[in-house]
């Protein structure tokens, strides 16, 4: 086995296997996991800090998916925060932590055994979001990864973090949006709004805020309705694929030495020495807002 | 040459090669194959059965396509269905001899020499198809590898066979379909009309319906104007672009045993014993139908 | 090293490198360039021929682009066209003396050190481009490698030239637009309108042309406040996708034997002996124009 195949291979091992030892869903802090029949709720349960991943969240998304994937009795996952934003995207305030002690070349989650490619990529089920509010760049990246996304109006998709950097770990993302609204998103610090994320069949549906748990059910049901197998063989074919197109070659793309710029840097000592207003107001103060709209 | 490699000739030269015995345009059932100048027309011909593709009409298909490659006098080719649809897909009917005969197992196409890649894929003069009622999956997957699409308003493009299973033959239409679309088409049973089918550009042009002869004439004519050379060598630009995606490395993806589910082979063994309105009301009856339509 | 492997490793010397002895920004004849800050802009200056590309001035683009990628004092590059037109694309003229002096084997510029795939591409900082009038084929080869395209409204996008062949060398073109357009374009002579270029997100804004240069400088100013260190990460990541996708192994495509049909040959003639208002006229007389539209 060459190198690059035996790299390929432990990544799927990885995302695809069973080998880990059973979990219970309501092991992690931050996520409320329910089953009703054959669905199974991931709920991002944090609404006072805006549903922010912390590295504890990330680990139980990836062994909750691990386990479901083994688990006869689920045949659909939903995935929803609670209150009003689905999720503000890494918390800021842990990553600032590892970002300052580690002096900016933090990559603790992988040493947490959790992928670069999250596992939501490789669950072979369908997978169902419904978002409202805000969602942050690294809730963006799992939001790639998943199926089907219903949003409620007036929903916000930002990556506006790369005004100061912003760490883009491998994903599907780039493979969900045209490359001029990647590049306005990733290189300009640009954000879309609901519309824009149906018009460019991201999300596939939008609703009033007020229909969205409804909605996100009647999919998940239906869903649950077409044969597992059926589910299985398509997600595998698409997985094909886009191994096939190099994804899994991404896997330590291009960050020499950590994936962190200076002005990452200042950002976090800032988060940590002043607080999450000083840090957002040296992030954003200096940009034009009006721009960074993806229309 | 590795495996792969050899793998790989031997599909392009099913593709490609003008190795085969010279058959008749018109030798096949179901077709009826007519030349005005440089156009070559296919129409299918079963609007008695939807024009629903038998073995014989694909085997056709391949064959005609493979002899209007060789054809210098052919610089075009117009594929159209008599009467109000353009193809409901595999006749089911077919498929549910060999299914049931065959356990489940049935792969008679390609034991018949028609490749699981379809040849239109490789044919290197420009497709103009025009299409109207109704497009369903392997008449989908067929477009998929056509360069030009003209639909009359109100045509349904359809996957809605995805709530049994269904099988899905290696193809170009996952490459046509942002992945929001392709799956809620193949994971939910879903469809979409002519409208959305031009947003995707997947569709180029939508008319009323009497207007579709004319437009699909006008455009092949306009196509006929221009140096076959000049077809020829962008679409082997577009083919070598597709193999290097690993779009050939497909062929035998991810159904081990086999590509049906046990409920595709309850969905045929009704439709054999109980007739296609059983079938299909199995089918059917227990989803929410408004919520197929990909919008 | 496998051939494969020296091959890629070429290509990427010759556009990543900073092997070049150092030029002077204005060096090139149809070029002018001023750096007002950290912003870099390249005018094709020759409003007297539509600003098309001649030789020298692809030289020029290359050079430019090598020196601005090693040269610190420069975070963004805006491409612009002096006068009514952005750019018809190669200066026919030229190519037709040197099409018809090679009997139809031109490939000039790759001897003179402009690799197929344009320097552009491995530009690791961002390129604003604000385009106005009409963009003709080898000027939206360059455009499909700039990030950020601002467009005056009414500008037309074109690939008309296809009607006589038309050399396309290896380009991103193919990813930044949908199958069904793509062939329309370069295989039925088409264009499309700034409207339509938006909805393609391959424009990223739409403005009056009179707001055109604020605009463009609106947005390279915004794009100067990023840390380069975030620019160069990204585009590094998605450069890698493309190579993992085959981009570079387009390199020696499909056109055995030159890139010229016989029609071209015809035309490039024409051009020559009769001038530029015949040319046109063989192009297109026999066409019907109103068909050649993208919507």
């Amino acid at each position: 086995m060459s190198t690059e195949e035996k790299h390929l291979s432990d990544i799927k091992a990885l995302n695809e296997g069973s080998h880990g030892k059973p979990v219970g869903y309501n092991d992690f802090a931050g996520l409320l996991v329910t089953q009703k029949g054959p669905i199974l709720e991931i709920l991002l349960n944090r609404p006072e800090a805006a549903n922010s991943l912390t590295g504890e969240m990330e680990v139980g998304i990836h062994e909750i998916f691990r386990e479901a994937g083994d688990d006869d009795s689920v045949k659909v996952v939903v995935v929803r925060g609670a209150g009003k934003t689905f999720s503000a995207g890494h918390d800021l305030k842990e990553v600032a932590d590892w970002f300052v002690e580690s002096d900016g070349q933090a990559q603790i989650l992988r040493l947490q055994g959790v992928p670069a490619l999250r596992r939501p990529w490789y669950f072979n089920k369908p997978v169902v979001a419904g978002v409202q509010g805000y969602v942050g760049p690294m809730a963006l990246i799992y939001l790639s990864m998943f199926d089907f996304i219903i949003a409620a109006e007036g929903t916000r998709f930002s990556w506006e973090q790369a005004r100061r950097g912003g760490v883009l770990p491998l994903s599907t993302l780039m493979f969900r949006l045209p490359m001029g609204v990647y590049k306005k998103l990733t290189m300009m610090g640009g954000w879309f709004d609901a519309d824009k994320a149906e018009r460019l069949d991201l999300v596939q549906k939008v609703v009033p805020e007020g229909q969205l748990e409804d909605e996100v059910w009647r999919w998940a049901k239906e869903l649950a309705k077409i044969p597992t197998a059926q589910h299985v063989a398509m997600k595998r074919k698409i997985h094909r694929q886009y191994e096939l197109m190099g994804l899994l070659s991404m896997l330590e793309p291009v960050h020499p030495g950590g994936h962190g710029t200076e002005e990452d840097f200042e950002f976090y000592r800032a988060l940590k020495e002043e607080g999450m207003a000083a840090a957002l107001k040296m992030r954003d103060d200096d940009f034009d807002i009006d721009l960074a709209q993806i229309t």
